[in-house]
């Protein structure tokens, strides 16, 4: 008997540990083209909020009974698909299972020699990716911009600053305690950070950490942080939407700034997207984070959970901004 | 004497007559490279209001105890300046006077035989130009998709639908009157126009007028009406920032639903944007409108009023709607 975990019910607002079940099954027989796979590090991650509700979105929702899905990087057990082997290690999106036996043909192998198996959940992964693109092709950022990206010190957040650093940016983040904050400025060399929860008026903060406006917003939160950094930015600037975190539990539409006048006012461009819109073109972006990960331009911190049973807790800790970088579990 | 109107004092919140002011005032002497104007039609646009503040915007505020400036098109009586000479046409961005002298280098001189004076402030001017680039430029409308306008019976939207139609588009609009969307529809040839001022749901209207989602939305008017139609946005849909008429008399900053995470699910583009950041290829575009208002393509309404003196109540009546097309007041 293996474990998994399910969706036992939708949550209305915050999601609790009473939304995920375990249950104890046993797997089928393997067949041809299916490989028999050990999890070995599962990701969690905010947007996974989005599909325990049933409204629409850009990923379909998760069913109640059935399991949870995600990025998952597992090992072969046993294959009888042509190409893979024991000991091989792939990246795909699974179940939250113990074990999983799957069809070869949605999996990525990926390579524990270029990089530790983790970060392709993370910076050579999804958020990796997420931060690439939503930056350079949204945000476009020019030398000597501005970027402030908010939720930075999150797997995306702290990719987005660095990049913007290499294009050579001022960088301004926007992080939720001290510790985040001081990693942010001085291991990653931000040019400024700004602790949400500390500063009264994040409006003020922002036009004096960005003495040139801003020209690039990165958003992964939403809400009133994000009033705060659109107010202070400059006309023709470039608003990547990639998460509203601050938003993902409300039980009633929020509430806000109408938007559009400045938006108007300043020429702005505010654009919303998910990282599978530039599926094809993850080579070049694989290709790029690789090359600064190699050359130590851009640098990584994950949190690490360990235990199949705490995947549930893991995620829940997301939205109250517990993790440093790119939050894991390892299985 | 000559008369002038000024702008007396900044309005709070509805502009009324006495923001406005009639002087008397002598020109003076005409020096070389100057023409002196006789002012035949002035434009009034809803963009003016945002100048009558001391506010931040793509335009600088007009002064207290100075002239109201706008679009205006004016006949040469008198000329120092090479290549003008008396009885000649000209557009300019000019003084609300009677006549006028000005530098000949501001001024773009138009051809009464290509169309009516009055275009070159509608349909070939500023407002034709801003339908051609906000539609084809940021909304992209594709061969048989959905294509909503609002104000769609102003001087920009009647132009909006006519394009996307061209285009090959579903167009649907709306408008604030019978009179208006029966003009939409049947000459114009619109597919489907809601009043929204006796249209209790205005986002249900919209869902039924557009079996297949909206793709574009050409806002001209914000606050409710687009709330609605960005939820019935598909995905990977645009929006262009036109205007946002319903707000431009707000005292308090207005609130409404935030629109991000809409953005963020649907992968939505946002763009606002002024004519004048097309200004390079303003020749295509008026090569453009002109060649489908010579084919018909392109039909055109205006209100026109009549006398200096009515140039404020004209400009105040764009707040009320009152306008099909076009407003302008032939001085």
């Amino acid at each position: 008997m293996i474990k998994q975990f399910i969706l036992k019910s939708r949550p209305e607002g915050i999601p609790t540990l009473a939304n995920f079940e375990i249950q104890h099954i046993t797997l089928p027989v393997l067949n041809d083209g299916e490989i028999h796979l050990t999890a070995k590090i599962v990701s969690v991650d905010p947007y996974m909020r989005g599909r325990m509700s049933d409204a629409k979105s850009y990923a379909p929702p998760y069913e109640v009974g059935k399991p949870i899905f995600g990025g998952i990087v597992a090992q072969v057990k046993e294959s009888k698909a042509e190409g893979y082997k024991a000991g091989d290690y792939v990246l795909g999106f699974l179940p939250w299972q113990q074990e999983i036996i799957v069809a070869a043909a949605g999996l990525q192998r990926i390579d524990s020699t270029i990089a530790p198996l983790s970060y392709y959940l993370g910076i050579l992964g999804m958020p990796g990716l997420t931060a690439y693109f939503g930056l350079l092709d949204i945000g476009k950022p020019k030398k000597g911009e501005t970027v402030v990206v908010s939720g930075a010190a999150g797997a995306v957040g702290m990719v987005v600053g660095q990049i913007a650093k290499i294009n050579g940016c001022h960088v301004v983040g926007i992080a939720g305690n001290d510790e985040k904050v001081n990693y942010l400025l001085n291991e990653l060399k931000f040019d400024s950070v700004i602790n949400y929860k500390t500063t009264s008026n994040i409006a003020s903060a922002i036009e004096k950490a960005c003495p040139s406006g801003v020209d690039v917003y990165f958003d992964n939160v939403g809400g009133p942080i994000s009033d705060a950094v659109i107010e202070n930015m400059n006309g023709s600037g470039r608003i990547a939407v990639c998460g509203q975190i601050s938003l993902y539990n409300a039980t009633e539409t929020p509430v806000g700034p109408r938007i559009q006048p400045i938006i108007l006012k300043r020429s702005l461009l505010m654009q919303g997207f998910i990282v599978s819109n530039y599926a094809a073109r993850f080579p070049e972006g694989f290709q790029a984070l690789t090359g600064w990960v190699k050359s130590g331009d851009l640098t990584y911190s994950q949190t690490i959970m360990k235990g199949f049973d705490m995947l549930p807790e893991a995620f829940l800790g997301l939205f109250e901004g517990k993790n440093l970088g790119k939050l894991i579990v390892e299985v």
